[in-house]
């Protein structure tokens, strides 16, 4: 794909270091884009995640940004270790899930807004997240519904799309599951093994948060070996 | 006003140190909120401005957090001091704006982010800015349909939301004219000795730029000295 100037279009990618947002990113990459990433050190207990981000921007060829945000409150078992991480996955039976200690106060939104302002400042024409519904674990800032009201942010609040040309913000895997993610992602080449989902910043997954427990469940559902496991 | 427990509710207010944030606090503070103030330091050449948040918020005995954002990205004058700040306002005849060279990239969108998340951390049920349509010189940011956007994203993207009791964004000074602020603000015991608006970061205001053009006009629209000039 190329724009009107015959040039490959810029999107912004939100990478997180996990296999979402890696998939997000080999996504935007085949369908043409020149793929600046963006990451956050925002104090999370799993800084491994930002060493995997860099090795996946690298295993992709494109740039990488980390954004450091010190906030000073908490409230999330993310970053405050008063808080524990939830040992099982929050989601219950019949998929019924409550908003989880893992919840970071409008961290997407948070997100968002800065790769906006970076989509401003190069002139992307793109976001790219790798949000879904079925691993949001209650999230609300996950939900296909979220992206929509956002999107009128931008189209109302920037510059860009004050003079009719809105920023986009794609979320191409948000109706997937998990296992269609991983099925994607190989399609693709997404580097699994450089990936890291655990919320818990040891030297192994722990496989027992509900990060762990999603990937897990993934690889199985989609019948592939996930390289990051022994067994 | 107290809330249901007879508490009074908190409030997040934006301070940037000018008095348009100044009036919004002392407005939140006179309707019975008990206001938790928040100012940014993003490598604003103003940086003055945080100066006077500090003074103002210890004057209206608010409590005052100071977020440092890195952006890597430029693409403001208010950032990049290769772009110049321009000298004249960017207002032309008939009132008809362009969006100006201080505009930084999403900049309002990022700081009602983080707003968004302090007051869910704290259980604040609003966030007071002082933003308004006649000093907005063409920021897509200031304007009231932007505003109307993002509360759609806070009902649809936050924890608060979600759970039906939205953190409300309220704009009490979005309809004033500078010169109404000023008014309001001398009502309320705004110390307009304390706030600073100059874009540019001298020891006393530049008196061209843009914010210094409206500060002046106001004031004497107003029939008020302003305590910062010397004439």
């Amino acid at each position: 794909m190329k724009n009107r100037r015959g040039a490959h279009p810029k999107a912004i990618v939100l990478l997180s270091g996990g296999l979402d947002s890696a998939t997000a990113l080999y996504w935007a990459k085949q369908k043409g884009f020149t793929c600046l990433c963006l990451a956050f050190d925002y104090g999370q207990r799993h800084k491994r995640e930002i060493a995997a981000a860099r090795a996946i921007a690298r295993h992709a060829g494109c740039a990488l940004e980390v954004v450091k945000i010190a906030l000073p409150w908490k409230g999330s078992a993310l970053l405050d270790k008063r808080i524990a991480v939830p040992k099982t996955m929050s989601v219950g039976k019949g998929g019924v899930s409550k908003i989880p200690a893992t919840y970071v106060p409008a961290r997407n939104i948070i997100f968002l807004s800065f790769a906006l302002s970076y989509a401003e400042a190069v002139s992307a024409s793109a976001i790219f997240i790798g949000a879904h519904v079925q691993d949001y674990s209650g999230y609300p800032d996950c939900r296909p519904e979220f992206y929509r009201a956002f999107s009128g942010v931008i189209r109302r609040g920037t510059k860009a799309g004050v003079e009719q040309k809105p920023i986009v913000v794609k979320t191409p895997l948000i109706n997937k599951s998990k296992a269609g993610i991983i099925e994607l992602g190989a399609r693709l080449g997404v580097p699994f093994k450089l990936t890291w989902s655990c919320y818990r910043g040891g030297k192994t997954p722990c496989g027992r948060c509900d990060s762990c427990y999603f990937r897990a469940q993934g690889f199985r559902k989609a019948g592939l070996k996930d390289p990051l496991t022994k067994a």
